[in-house]
């Protein structure tokens, strides 16, 4: 049996005999954006070393991710090291680095990230789901045929604000509230249940806010992507291989950089995460 | 002439002869919480700690502080080490430590932060600041008389959800947009300029979403906080020694973690930075 290309993309050695921290991976063509790999599967890459570390405590509820440079084709290498555990709760600090053509060692993103034992609270829910058209009365957004490869393992149907049909330079709309939003239904594509790691992956699909805001497809690169995690394991087991409604919105574009604010609900409402991105944009 | 109470917490002496990434400070009782020093001073010196180094690159645009435990009164280390530059960004790795009384080293906080040299382009703000009354129509926020210190070195003027007068365990509003939301004014007390140390130390003001939800003041503490800078040196200087606004919305609270999205406008409405947190609470 074939991997799924997520769980083929997530394989990971440990490095056990050189230090405990250290994990080997490969990056992976079917994961490949327009300079090097989707940075949503770094991210899943990073906390999933976090999970096959040995010291590991309880789940993952918050990982910040910064891409410091495009990773290129090949080895890559991930430290995961847990600087600090607590009775409940632990905190890691995270890198990937690749070796440069001269054999230098090259940090490709840094990151933290913490852990827990969760307990059972008073719980609610302050942020409810958008009443949106259900998934399969929403077309999915097919991938034109020079798409970028990693859109193909999405199956994406967006209900607010796709990506423009024109590149006019337009902006989408007047309302401030809704001018840079976008809702969409989304699946691994073929499905897959949900676990942590592909939940960490999906919190990065949405295209640039600024395409939206602008109707023009300036360059642009995710340089800082935090997700908070709300849902325990059980809950992303409900999720299954169900869809899940992803929103996202940009607060303040200026002077090369703007940053996202977004959330993931499972299709019956649950938040299973925040999450919040800085993108870098050219002109 | 005495140092303003904020520059005096920010005080680090270079350790450069042992490491050029470290500097040495002092904890400072004006800044104290329930448990340790206030969050939002603890982030302003490790990201001062960037700012003072040598091979510093530009201004920061993001900023993650994970809070591993507790500080101790006394001595501490940061390390603010530039792990990659690239032609106008450059990525930080941030610890701070302690001895602990067997002399070992504890990680108290780590961290993640970018600083880029920005340039010009298209801008725009999708999050306008909101229409409240004018801080000097405001009530000033009088810090009891067993209040924590690190209160009374604020100026907070409360428009909405304020902190609540009554303990009962009753939820302050029905309304779920506005169950957990907080808008304030704020600058420094004694007033001084703003910068980004200042402004990474105002994000963290905002009192548990949690208490204001349940009326309860259960135990908490920030774990996690990011700070997106919107704003360059010439705008906040702009901003000046005024008042700023202050925004933040719980979205999800669920077994003990909540998150709290949030930003901050100049008096003049520039949103200067957005902000992002989880915070563990107990029960």
């Amino acid at each position: 049996m074939t991997a799924h290309p997520f769980d083929a993309a997530l394989q990971l050695k440990p490095d056990s005999e050189i230090n405990p921290d250290q994990f080997s991976g490969a990056t992976s063509q079917a994961w490949w954006n327009m300079v090097g790999p989707f940075g949503g599967i770094s991210a899943a890459i990073a906390i999933s070393a976090v999970f096959k570390h040995p010291d590991c405590l309880g789940e993952p509820v918050s990982l910040t991710i910064n891409f410091a440079g495009a990773m290129t084709q090949g080895d890559f290498t991930v430290i995961a090291k847990p600087v600090r555990t607590n009775r409940s709760t632990q905190h890691w600090m995270l890198t990937v680095h690749q070796l440069d053509s001269t054999g230098q060692e090259l940090v490709a993103l840094t990151g933290t990230a913490m852990t827990a034992v969760r307990r059972e609270t008073w719980s609610v829910n302050d942020m409810p789901m958008p009443v949106v058209e259900l998934p399969h009365t929403v077309e999915r957004l097919l991938p034109p045929s020079k798409s970028v490869e990693w859109i193909r393992r999405y199956d994406m149907r967006p209900v607010t604000g796709p990506l423009p049909s024109v590149w006019d330079g337009g902006a989408p709309s007047e309302d401030p509230l809704h001018a840079s939003l976008t809702q969409l239904w989304i699946r691994d594509e073929p499905p897959r249940a949900l676990n942590f790691a592909s939940l960490t992956a999906m919190a990065d699909v949405f295209f640039p806010r600024v395409w939206l805001r602008r109707s023009v497809q300036v360059p642009v690169g995710t340089v800082s992507l935090t997700v908070y995690f709300h849902a325990c394991s059980t809950q992303l087991a409900e999720a299954g291989t169900g869809y899940v409604l992803g929103q996202a919105r940009g607060q303040a574009f200026r002077n090369g950089f703007f940053d996202q604010a977004g959330q993931i609900w499972s299709k019956s409402g649950t938040l299973l995460a925040t999450t919040h991105q800085l993108v870098y944009y050219k002109e």
